[in-house]
């Protein structure tokens, strides 16, 4: 099969061996993939990841152990958890201590005619989400972890940090909640595409008044934390939403001072990602795909995701 | 009068000018001092501070407008909060904006034989609490602080890094509610000290099982924070209770994956403390007292406190 390979360099691999079918596990036809910010830090070395990439898909069950299950249009949690560990038996599969991720630790991913999940992890994808909408299940359901892990009384100030597909996508989903919310980024042509739900968007840190209650960082950029620290208010809350896979300099002493509290965060729940799209049919989704690649352009595809410009690429045509 | 003073270097001044009486402050007579590694800091250029050192202190009220609080034994609250920003309305005067905190930002300090706070951060000292138990109420309050800021069931399993004052109180303070506390230092004859209410110790953090609930950063070491994040499970809580006044490399990827929750922490309140002193009479607080100087000999007692040997330096017989 074709598959998109990092072996210390990026190429397409025109004949590559399909997985093999597992106990529990489920063979997916892959239709689209996303490629994500995660994807570009892999193939700079982070993780040390080898062998297919790709963690974001929409894809139909071609094969496994429930015939009811067959043909139907899926997405699919990343971490493929023991369920034995301390993590597993207090519902944190996601923090599973032996956990393999679809494409990021240890498990090839989706960016290939056919991946491999255990059936467990894939979630049918209901009929009024459109297959490019439903390729933003991921991402959208990292943006709704935060909801889970901050209780939001809707009464807050909200800074989100960075334009770029997470930060839009944070944006958004705490506007759902929060009335005030300004997005800042760098790109006028990407916070132009963010307008959605009132979000006020700036391209210029000076606009906006320190003091936020929270205040997100998705820039991905090792300055990123603390312009957050600095504009959140004593006692606030900043979510670090991005990995930065180099060590980098900080001053954490106004951490202290201000008694701040950093929440890391990452994946989210793929429900609460498609619930999210049923009660926002309206959440403009498809402006932030930048451009669509088959398959074997995917080299192409990464060069052009790597630009500052892209929010978005997408493989597609896969099968 | 005699005054501790750091103006770019540390000497006492004989011939201070006492500070004069202002509405609603009291004059006190300063009777024991304490040295903190904040002071310590602050004579290596830490927050750009010149002026009378000092913040832990215990004194007699010489002079204010309520006659019955004349001749009070106190220790003081050291921030000076404006009564009317945004932060002291939300009962958050430690935060407040305009803050003046004693011997550390804008005010002279207790390193004196006088010094002045508003009356209203007095708070007088139980007979049963004596002077070298009291000099700890600041630092035992910042301790306390920890259990406002993170409820705490008693079941959790705890690490604290550094075998410092503060590191031993906070292990102490934790140690009243969660029965399994581990303190991680470098020194033996410190952590011989620290041995209280069933504290576990460990010089060597190969003896710690990583993936406790909570860590607390008490070290002041540019390496506690990568240290604590190393030993704390996913989803768990990490303290930040000691400032770095420099920049310092860092590696915050884990914090993300892990999705930690980094909680910097300052100064307790007083009440809290002195609840913590007289209900833990046991609590041997003694023991940390290194060594005690006379104020005429501060330099010489800050050269001692300076020493990775000391917990903590007393100034006294002041006045």
């Amino acid at each position: 099969m074709k598959a998109v390979i990092f072996n210390n360099n990026l190429y397409v691999d025109n004949a590559h061996k399909p997985p093999e079918i597992q106990k529990d596990w489920a063979i997916i036809n892959v239709n689209k993939a996303g490629i994500c910010k995660t994807d570009l830090e892999l193939t700079k070395g982070y993780m040390g990841f080898k062998g297919i990439l790709g963690h974001e898909f929409i894809g139909t069950i071609k094969n496994c152990h429930d015939d009811r299950m067959i043909g139907k249009r899926v997405a699919g949690e990343i971490n493929v958890s023991c369920g034995h560990c301390e993590m597993c038996k207090k519902n944190l599969e996601r923090h599973c201590y032996k956990r393999k991720v679809l494409g990021i630790q240890g498990l090839n991913g989706c960016m290939a005619e056919y991946c491999s999940l255990p059936l467990a992890n894939l979630i049918e994808i209901p009929s009024e989400i459109n297959d490019d909408r439903a390729i933003f299940i991921e991402p959208l359901s990292a943006a709704c972890e935060i909801l889970e892990q901050v209780k939001l009384s809707g009464e807050e100030r909200v800074i989100v940090l960075g334009d770029g597909n997470l930060g839009i996508l944070c944006s958004w989903v705490l506007s759902t909640v929060c009335s005030n919310i300004t997005l800042l980024g760098h790109h006028r042509s990407k916070l132009d595409l963010s307008k959605w739900n009132n979000l006020k968007i700036t391209n210029n840190v000076d606009d906006i008044k320190p003091g936020a209650d929270i205040v997100i960082d998705a820039t991905g950029s090792k300055t990123g934390l603390s312009v957050a620290i600095s504009l959140c208010r004593p006692r606030g809350i900043v979510v670090l939403k991005t990995t930065i896979s180099q060590d980098h300099s900080l001053n954490l002493a106004s951490l202290v001072i201000q008694e701040l509290n950093i929440i890391g965060s990452r994946c989210g729940q793929f429900k609460d990602g498609i619930k999210m799209l049923l009660n926002n049919p309206d959440m403009p989704l498809e402006r932030l795909i930048s451009c669509k690649y088959p398959l074997e352009k995917a080299t192409e595809a990464f060069k052009v995701a790597k630009s500052s410009e892209s929010i978005k690429v997408i493989l597609e045509n896969i099968c």
